[in-house]
């Protein structure tokens, strides 16, 4: 096993990761968005061009803080025993060209999918998704797994729109967040909707919200909801 | 924190909510109305102008008695160190012009929303919902959150209606009881029933049952089932 | 609570019958059979015109072996300090006419209910359709509960028929077994496979099985498979 | 209870698959692909023509590794006290003529299932199939229980194939694997294409990939994915 030379700092901040990264792959689980070893959260090292993710092909009742690995923002194991997860190379690069992101979230969940095998985007036409995401969910490109093209379309896809979920084409959805547990939280939030909306559609039409309604809805949920600072 | 001055009945009165407001909320969760923390569920307060409801933004495994908080009937905060939840205005407004309401429930459950999706009522198709709510489920009109729009809109769809639920347009479900049990328990069954009618429409037409048995089979639902009072 | 003097082996089997049924109603949850109190299972006594059946209204978590109670053939209350079942005219019936059925489960079951809903009967697709009810699953009239005539319509359909289930119009399905445990098990499987085919029409055509060949998997199924008696 | 003549290797190996199969018909149920009794896993005794496999009509909370039988290649029993599963003979046929498969799997989890009742293959869309499949999911021919029909339906459909997994016309889905629990893998993500593709034909088109993407991401999978041996 690798171990990098890091400030103290950086090293609680990878501690602290790894085991709330343990939670939230519990988390997936919980909301059934994976099955088997079908999904993978990451997050940004605090202070690191670092970042901590699952390891490739271990199931989620074995995964433990130790297991999870430290790999740089090429995709390259920095620490750990274990071989990274595959999405590793599409995270980093996130992490890499998106500043403001935390964590990246990767899942097969089932109705998400579905719209990404016809290549097909959400359209808002409920307020949760106006709270949640301020839109539609885009589609991205197909990309080919390997090298940095399913980054790049990430990247090119949510770079400049409100949503933190893209639906990948003929592949699954990637969300994004400030940390690992707000790009968990798209995760379970796009499911919802992506379900929900097709449940809609399979009987009829679905109107889509007015662009000033939806403004105004994202603009207080992102603004009010939630408990102040300090508060909870 | 803020506490109020009330007589000792209604302290107790609110002590008891607040404990059984934890168990109903994860009932709802049960029953897979709920992801994350999108739903809730209040109360009204016996022999007060006041109501108990989930704070906002709260995750249900977080929720207590004591992080439940009391409001009046303007949604006005008057005991507890949390926001309350988004929807207080709308079940304050509800508890102030239908004065027999005891318990408002809101969620997004998936199928209720989908008809919500399509400003669609749901046809009374099933026993079962003549039993429960007496015919049709009734669509709300579409409304903003931030003033009472949206309580204004339960009651004027609810007022005079038999069914306890209403789908409101492009958002989700609200559902009343005689308190807060029985609401949840409309939630419940309006999310089967939402789900039922959906699948049996999916693959052909569902006839509606006659108007004379839907008034047969609410009557004796409403007055016969169930154990009498001190039987249980 | 009434009591009724029988002999003691009759007492005796009321005893576990009482106990098997709390097992039985949490089978139905576990197979998301039932939401709220919408289902129940009841069984005959043996040795005695008599039914045991789950009180109305009571919550399967409050479900114990002293809350069921005990009914004559005319649906009446004999044993215990609740409300019968509001089906417990329809099992009683069933019991009163069929005597080689032992136990009677109802259940609002999603997509068996959802065939309900259309008045539409299940086609012979699936070999498992065949072993376990020998063809399809046959409709039964719309009837209103407060007589007998669920229970009439109910024996009108399975009288002669190798279908364990049937599917009453507009209200949701009925099922029959040599026991209790066996009329759970074709609750179960009667969702199952009505699941199945619904999801496999909702893309296309569906072809039914063979007669003779759906002859032979019913014959092999209830003379072959499981093991023989002494052998578990 | 019969007892064969074997080596101690080969008695300790059918020792240890004995308890793998209790956890592995527990993770069936955990990923619901089974209700009731419906569905078996069974493995290849290394060094011997012989097979262990579920007991035929026992459920699975009774399961444990002394109820598991061991059967030769014609699917007769010859070690256990029970009377070996119904799809033993195909288990068998698939070991005499796969050598290279150590683990069956047949359940009639609801998706696969339905593509079954409709004869119709599960089309590549999305890039978890071509990892896992290497292209579309094949369906077998229609056959009955009671001698080698089914065995033989399944060699000859998955012979050369790059699938792990078949759809038998009108019955269900089986899967193969190195061992067990890889056969029991393709199991659970079977079920899991099969019901995203469902669910995106449902609303429209889904094309497919193109054969030289898919070769690519099925050897980068076959070759790459997961740990290197001695890692974990």
């Amino acid at each position: 096993m690798t171990t990098i030379n890091v400030s103290d700092t950086v090293r609680r901040g990878i501690r602290e990761i790894r085991e709330e990264l343990v939670d939230l792959h519990a988390e997936l689980r919980r909301n059934e968005l994976v099955v088997w070893t079908a999904g993978n959260v990451s997050a940004r090292v605090p202070g690191a061009d670092l970042l901590v993710i699952k390891p490739s092909g271990v199931s989620y009742d074995q995964l433990t803080a130790e297991t999870m690995v430290v790999c740089d923002f090429e995709g390259q194991l920095v620490e750990g025993s274990h071989q990274p997860s595959s999405d590793t190379a599409a995270a980093a690069y996130v992490y890499k060209h998106m500043r403001h992101v935390g964590g990246v979230v990767h899942t097969h969940s089932t109705y998400a999918t579905a719209w990404c095998a016809r290549n097909e985007p959400i359209p808002c036409v409920l307020t949760m998704m106006a709270d949640e995401f301020g839109g539609d969910i885009p589609v991205g490109p197909f990309a080919l797994i390997g090298d940095d093209s399913i980054g790049r379309g990430i990247v090119a896809t949510l770079e400049g729109h409100r949503s933190r979920a893209v639906l990948m084409a003929g592949h699954g959805p990637f969300t994004i967040g400030t940390d690992a547990r707000d790009a968990v939280k798209a995760a379970v939030m796009l499911e919802d909707v992506a379900r929900t909306v097709h449940v809609a559609q399979q009987l009829g039409a679905t109107p889509r919200l007015d662009d000033a309604d939806i403004d105004h809805l994202y603009d207080r949920y992102q603004n009010v909801y939630g408990q102040k600072e300090g508060n909870q």
